[in-house]
């Protein structure tokens, strides 16, 4: 049995959860209550109101962080510590230093380790103003990055949040499927002669990473364009991929930075860079480095991830929501529930601790969300009236980005926008009778606000660091670890296999024998 | 007590429940079971042999669709009978008649309102082909489709789908939410004098529609340019938005076509023709209308719509699974999830039963998904290895749709995606045991593949149509009326009272007492 269901605290939320408050109920969720359950860091507000907790539920979420030593684990992970193991068995065994790529500003980490990562981290930097500063002058206005997972849904995250602020007629395309369609789409609309590629992966061997160079290089090709001119490599040192022949420039990532937690490292810098400059992308890591540094306050009510990462915790563990709906107020956040369901569910949906036991518990939640008010009028009829109860996080904006907007029947868009998500944050929680059962809503669903004032470099890398730990600090209260992917090795495997029956179909070759569950699919597309 | 429990197979189904098969266990998941669990129709194959069930549980949810009279309630619901409504109390009262705005092609359904229906909707049609005549005239490029819901989510997943088979120089853009960053970031990027903007709003009311138009139509102005020449309606006939002097045309849609069932009426015809043609649209009509013949099958072995239905409520209402991924193995299908995700979620996200009586079992799960090959590098590692099940259905092509493909180390691309697609259908159900706990795959996890040759117009057009009719039939088994959203009604209602605060607030008027909630929020605003 995992340590988590042994906490102490773990059996007293047990208990409360029994009979927590009732939101619906007549003057349950109160202006007091909204007001006082706020906390803040860096420009950013958690509204928690709405969550269905009490002083006494919080008090006993900050005892359980105490006892999973959530204050201990993070100093040891940006302090370098090998917390990327099992025990016992055979693991990656590896640091986890994703905050060392963007620990350059104040109160460096102080263990040898993260600081020599972030020296080497800083270096790639000065490689790539260097870089840029060459591409400023060559008149390049578009560019392709290539990767999957954590290599593309990150950085396209970012890159759409901050779109607002790229420089004038610079644009980044994402191909990432091995999916030829894919490819053949983008590259179709671009004028290759103008446009930079960023081939990434940290192996130098990722499958649909390495097709779609190919057949990038090979469009480059065809059109007399010299592609060792045009593509640029993301990757480990050494790999098969750091090739100056091959590549105008490479630029290096490292074992301790996992994918998904790989924006700040060249994953996400050279592409940042390209579009929206070096100051902006110096402000956008120092947002995320800010947030790291609150990440490693003890007391949950100073440290806005962990006080998020409990109120998860106590809606999943202890209220029994499998799901969480991650909902920004903000076209720009448009992918970043797409990048938070990788980063979750890759790091968290896990089945053993960290001894090699499996838990007798739920780990990670499943992750979802569109923008609002999209989802107004798409899934939240179930959130409201459905019959699995969807906890949400909401994000918003005081301000736009564009500084366009225009007043239409006496309010600016901005506050229709804020307008819809206060009222959501509040209805759901509320609900409301009515005597015609289909326009009751039995209200006390749980939600909570994230607010800052502009979605703008600073702020998105601190919101993207606060995920970040978010994730970390469940996982530590797990007792899991949340930094390997050993989940995705089966599928890899039986797909070389079906690869190989492929190649062997093609050449008239016996391809049933080895993998005849993979035939019965192939032999099934001679009918189409 | 909602009929759905009392039915005799749900008592069976129940028990079978308790021990369904193991396809984790060796030999259960064989190459005779994988090519028998097969059903076809239109040249869609759904292989569903890696779900966890047997002949007998089959047999039996062929017997509870016979209970709960699902014939007879889709063949009602396509000859206009008036199935949105719950029975009792004040509910919409209208017929459900997305199907008759594609049955144009054969055995037309005779039923006096649904040939009324589809005649009216055959006019649209032709008054269509003269638009698209005139436009094809006149330069046009781009298309920006202004609508939110329903008037977005689907018309993009087609659009995105067919995008392989666009005009040349045609591009459709999408603007939908009331940030107004959306639209300024859209409108900053085209050449407004070759743009027409389709706004969609069935009541012509709806706040996030009328507020972009207004923005786009200043921005006309501001170029010199007559909105009047550009801005096209699609709209309820009489609205406030069915007025010629504003509107260079305007297409109607009806009280009988639901929004996140209304791709296939004007609400994306337009854009279709405008995008692909009339010809190919005309395909895309024919595929939706022949599934919908299909839908009409007794039999659920020969209703493929029908028999995913089933498997899903297995899954859900029996195996206790809360969610759904649908995961296509196509790029083109990138926003295709998130339109199911309407469409399933606000249609059967309900909590009543169609007499009114609070259900006492789990309706429409929530939905969620993203494109494979991407998903494997992101949430896989949940669905593998994580504590909750989630129940996947794919969908594949065979062939790839750009024609443009390379043969990398000995496969295609298209080959490589099939063959990953095949390894995750296989890996999820049969799982791999290893000593290492951490490498190890418990399996067991369900899920279905539905293949079709390529994503062209007919395909694409069968499978919209087969999400449509699983949904509805899920609905008929559950005894919901699927074809309302009452739920959203709450948020709109609060958030224009909240809109009203920001009125007040701007005119220095008291705006806290009305709705204090409300101004909790409002107050904490100005801090920012």
């Amino acid at each position: 049995m995992g340590a988590f269901t042994e906490y102490q605290a773990n059996q007293e939320l047990t208990k409360l959860a029994e009979n927590p408050i009732d939101l619906s109920k007549d003057g349950n969720l109160s202006v007091k209550r909204l007001s006082h359950m706020v906390q803040k860091s860096l420009g950013l507000t958690l509204f928690y109101g709405t969550e269905r907790v009490n002083d006494k539920v919080i008090d006993t979420l900050c005892h359980l962080s105490d006892e999973a030593e959530t204050f201990e684990k993070m100093h040891a992970m940006q302090s370098g510590e090998k917390l990327n193991r099992i025990e016992g068995f055979e693991s990656e065994n590896r640091s986890v230093l994703h905050t060392a790529m963007r620990d350059f500003f104040d109160r460096q980490n102080e263990a040898e380790i993260a600081k020599d990562a972030a020296k080497t981290a800083y270096n790639e930097l000065e490689k790539l103003k260097g870089f840029v500063e060459e591409i400023d002058k060559q008149g390049f206005t578009d560019l392709i990055q290539v990767g999957i997972g954590g290599s593309e849904l990150g950085p396209k995250a970012i890159y759409l949040a901050l779109e607002a602020f790229r420089k004038p007629g610079r644009r980044v395309h994402f191909i990432s499927n091995v999916d030829p369609d894919d490819a053949a789409n983008i590259t179709e609309q671009l004028d290759l002669s103008k446009t930079l590629v960023v081939v990434v992966s940290k192996s130098g061997t990722t499958l649909e990473t390495l097709t779609n160079e190919e057949l990038i290089r090979r469009r480059f090709l065809d059109l007399g364009l010299s592609p060792e001119n045009h593509v640029v490599a993301v990757t480990g040192e050494g790999s098969p991929m750091d090739d100056p022949k091959r590549y105008r420039k490479s630029f290096y990532m490292w074992d301790y930075v996992g994918g998904r937690y790989s924006v700040s490292s060249m994953v996400g810098c050279v592409m940042l860079a390209f579009s929206i400059g070096m100051e902006k992308l110096l402000d956008f890591l120092r947002g995320m480095s800010a947030m790291d540094k609150v990440a490693l306050e003890k007391d949950p009510r100073n440290n806005l991830p962990l006080m998020s990462a409990l109120l998860g915790i106590w809606n999943h563990n202890f209220l029994h929501l499998p799901t969480t709906a991650i909902i920004p107020y903000s076209q720009a956040m448009s992918r970043f529930p797409a990048h938070l369901q990788q980063c979750d569910m890759e790091s968290n949906g896990k089945r053993i601790d960290k001894q090699g036991t499996p838990v007798d518990f739920w780990t990670g939640p499943i992750i979802w969300g569109e923008p609002g008010t999209n989802g107004q009028h798409s899934f939240y009829q179930l959130i409201h009236q459905g019959t699995i109860t969807v906890p949400v996080e909401f994000i918003g904006f005081a301000k736009n980005q564009y500084g366009k907007d225009i007043e239409f029947h006496g309010t600016t868009s901005q506050e229709k926008l804020l307008a819809n998500l206060f009222a959501q944050s509040i209805g759901l929680a509320t609900g409301k009778h009515s005597d015609n059962p289909n326009k009751s809503f039995p209200g006390n669903r749980p939600n909570r606000v994230l607010l800052a004032k502009q979605c703008d470099p600073f702020t998105i890398g601190a919101i993207l660091s606060y995920f970040e730990h978010k994730v970390a600090f469940q996982g530590f209260i797990w007792d899991i670890n949340s930094f390997d992917q050993e989940g995705v090795q089966l599928g890899k495997v039986l797909a070389n296999k079906i690869i190989e029956q492929f190649q062997k179909k093609r050449g008239n070759e016996d391809y049933e024998k080895e993998f005849p569950l993979g035939a019965a699919y192939l032999k099934a597309l001679d009918e189409f």
